[in-house]
């Protein structure tokens, strides 16, 4: 190379060294640095996103499934704003991702130019790590520091804030020193006295073992089988998982339901055991109802999100008696669709009869999601992620990402309309990129949860404001025009015979295709 | 009414007795209690946005064309986040909203549960002022002060936290006490010395004008344009200015440049006389090139935005000899296209000439905004609004909420196809409401303005990763694809005689249309 090697090379260099292997990117002005940077740095996959928030939710879904982090590159305060509401689901996976933030030359801050505002405030939001960038020697030891803020146990978001005059200029003196590509650091052991509290609560029972965070991995999945067999301990799994294996023999998890009337109901009077998961509480507030759903008397903390929970079941596991592996069920082809209505059921049960082994399900919205989560045990061997935080327009970002982190495999991003409209413009970075994801997106034209919120506060969800607010359909968005608009293949769908052979046609042709599913 | 009087009722009461009149909400379950609340506060519109960021662009847009604040209804911080890129916009614009973000029940606060974040952090990124409610006592109070704080002058963005049980629970007790609808504050005078500091400034010569906030208004360009009358001053505008009265009559502004070393030719030696506008400063820091355009021995502030620059200006007129109100130019129809290629001078041409008056025109982009700031007034009488911040993905929202503003003018959006990508889903809102906006994109499909930057610093805009980061027509976005699937009439257009036609079309029958200029 003849041109200078600038701080943006610099940054990038390490951030390659240490192992950094795609950039989620929608840059501006101050950002331009980095990307004539990425020219170079060829190990580092740049993909651009139309809206900061599929790119913020991709490196969610990347962070994910790779286990190590992502970089974004966000444009100044506005840019890091609109990437912000998928950084809070992402802080609620514990997601590893290190956003680059570009901010304008240092010397140029102190005049207030239009798109001047106080980056280091919002980056504070959703970050466990806010490095600012000052000097040339404050690049590497930073991306580091954010690759091992990022990299912990739980993991977690760091924002480096990069001026750009810093990343413009010569950045002279020694190459990056050579490292050891970054590693998630080793979880926490659980201390005894919690394994002994919780040998207790299962071997006395009634208990429930609830699963979240590393505990629902396959081997976490293993040992909790084997101590329910063991024990007569019934397995479930935290609400919203980040990620969770499912199918291909792994133990059925019943999920812990939403509204805390169902959580009680569910839960009765056992003891609740939590290996990763925290304890349940209910999603918002309603009166009358409490927000902790298990006193803590009826709760054991066997390990926090952080910890070695894996380890801490298969302590478990041989100090309660070495049962066998019992998986709850069989991997079959089920019945499938009535052929009368197409229904939110049919749609799992042929997504679950389809599914090609190792494919990755991106899960948003409670229409299609629900009735999946209880099936998709019953599948092949595959991965499931779903929305940690609630802010919505995650589903299909995160699909994208995990395209991205595991090429070759098929990712299927179920989700409801209402919630893909926040970050829609992920279709085009999925054709631009030619990734093999489907959406199957569930268009019921309403925001399904609110009208069942304003039914249950006895409100009338035909009153004029309240469908106003909450009805979709007038007019009724066309998805399939959305979806070919930004040159992703779609059709519109109605019976379960049409939905079964457009599945089984987008999941064995490469990139990415929407099915848009016409429900009741 | 038989449904008891909640928090909710009371707030939506106060605010409509005090003027407020429109409402752009995406709700969440935290906001329930305010939308039923909102069906019996009649005189409130509630308008639904798809993605926060269309809410408050709108509620920007709105308030800059009634000079009186909107409501926005977001949804915790999550929802916050996503509406903060156009809250910067507003800031910037001085433009008076009050946000109403939904939080928690303040009882399920401290469980941490999903979709709990630091609401207050956010809000004080962009606001003037936070106002957070806890007891029934403060609803009334805070929702003034919010008025009272936005309708400032300069006007500003007041949020306002509303905790869900507070909203949701009875708020017995008597009911609001009748207001004055609100006022915007009075401007403070401009002290005698800056008059004839100005005064002194603008005889001495060369000077130049510069005229930005109330300054641009109707009353502001008329007195300024005796001004140069009668000292030879040249009048200018600020880069982006919040509105700006153009045409029928009005005189020629040449705007500030964009790039600093085009400031700094176009100002020449003159001492610049600021009226409302701030000093001139570089949109970014480039090597090489000052910050501040304009040394401080050069710059005469004779108002600043929030004081009385009308009067300022009006004072000047008698100090400096009441020479007549004289137009640079005269409306009438140019000659419009080549007919050879179809360019933004084409687009910009055909609009003032189709232009009826009254209209208002939200630009975004300098594809075809450029062009058409410079004949703005050529046109018949109309207002202008820019993007004040740089925070992209302003002008259909920002159109959207002039239309529900002012119902009955015809709203164009002149917009960059790069910068739409970011709230496109304000196109479904055009279409719900019936709004009679026109939306002219320029699609070019690049950022061209990051290619601009890119060949500035002498890169190849062709390499692989500054044209990946920059090109976005692999896949080309089909914009009447995605118009037609919000709803919104859309053609494609590659000549000037079918621009022409397509735009007659669409200024004259009722409702949004979508008309996507295919540019070379």
């Amino acid at each position: 190379m003849t041109s200078p090697l600038t701080g943006a090379h610099l940054l990038l260099r390490c951030a390659a060294a240490l192992g950094v292997r795609a950039c989620f990117a929608n840059p501006g002005t101050t950002e331009l640095a980095l990307v004539r940077a990425l020219e170079e740095a060829k190990e580092i996959r740049p993909v651009l996103g139309l809206f900061e928030g599929v790119c913020t939710g991709a490196a969610d879904g990347y962070g994910r499934i790779a286990g190590l982090p992502a970089l974004t590159l966000l444009h100044l305060g506005p840019g890091l704003a609109n990437g912000l509401a998928n950084l809070h689901n992402a802080r609620r996976a514990h997601t590893p991702i290190i956003n680059i933030v570009g901010d304008h030359a240092t010397w140029h801050l102190p005049y207030d130019a239009p798109l001047t505002s106080d980056v280091r405030g919002l980056a504070g939001w959703a970050s466990r790590r806010v490095i600012e960038l000052h000097t040339r020697e404050d690049i590497q030891s930073g991306i580091r520091a954010a690759i091992e803020a990022s990299c912990g146990t739980p993991g977690a978001i760091a924002t480096v804030i990069a001026p750009s005059d810093l990343m413009e200029n010569e950045a002279a003196g020694p190459s990056p020193t050579v490292h050891e590509p970054m590693q998630r650091a080793a979880p926490a052991a659980v201390d005894a006295r919690r394994l002994t509290r919780g040998a207790h609560a299962l071997r006395a029972g009634p208990a429930i073992l609830l699963l979240g965070g590393d505990a629902l991995s396959e081997r976490g999945q293993r040992a909790a089988a084997r101590i329910a067999a063991a024990t007569g301990a019934r397995l479930m799994m935290e609400s919203y998982p980040a990620v969770v294996p499912c199918g291909g023999g792994l133990p059925y998890l019943e999920r812990l339901a939403y509204f805390p009337q169902d959580v009680i109901a569910q839960l009765g009077a056992a003891t609740v055991v939590l290996a990763g998961a925290l304890a349940p509480v209910s999603y918002f507030g309603y009166p009358g109802q409490p927000s902790q759903l298990v006193p803590d008397e009826r709760l054991v903390q066997l390990s926090r999100p952080g910890e070695d929970g894996c380890l801490a079941l298969e302590s478990l596991v041989d100090a309660l008696g070495s049962a066998t592996d019992r998986p709850t069920t069989v991997v079959g082809r089920p019945a499938g669709g009535s052929g009368t209505a197409f229904t939110p059921v049919d749609i799992a049960e042929m997504l679950i009869a389809e599914l090609p082994e190792g494919s990755i399900v991106s899960v948003e919205g409670s229409t299609c999601g629900g009735p999946y989560l209880q099936r998709a045990h019953r599948a092949k061997a595959h991965t499931v992620m779903t929305n940690t935080g609630g802010a919505i327009g995650q589903g299909i970002p995160c699909g994208l990402g995990a395209a991205i982190a595991r090429p070759g495999s098929r990712v299927v991003c179920l989700q409801s309309d209402g919630s893909a409209q926040y970050t829609l413009q992920a279709l085009w970075t999925l054709a631009r990129e030619g990734l093999d994801v489907t959406v199957i997106l569930a268009a019921n034209h309403r925001y399904g949860i609110l009208q069942t919120e304003l039914r249950r506060s006895g409100a009338d969800v035909h009153g004029s404001a309240c469908a106003r607010m909450t009805q979709l359909d007038s007019p009724r968005i066309d998805w399939v025009g959305l979806a070919r608009g930004y040159g992703v293949r779609a059709e519109r769908i109605e019976s379960c015979e049409w939905f079964r052979r457009a599945l089984q046609h987008s999941l064995h042709i490469p990139g990415p295709s929407l099915i848009e599913c016409q429900l009741a």
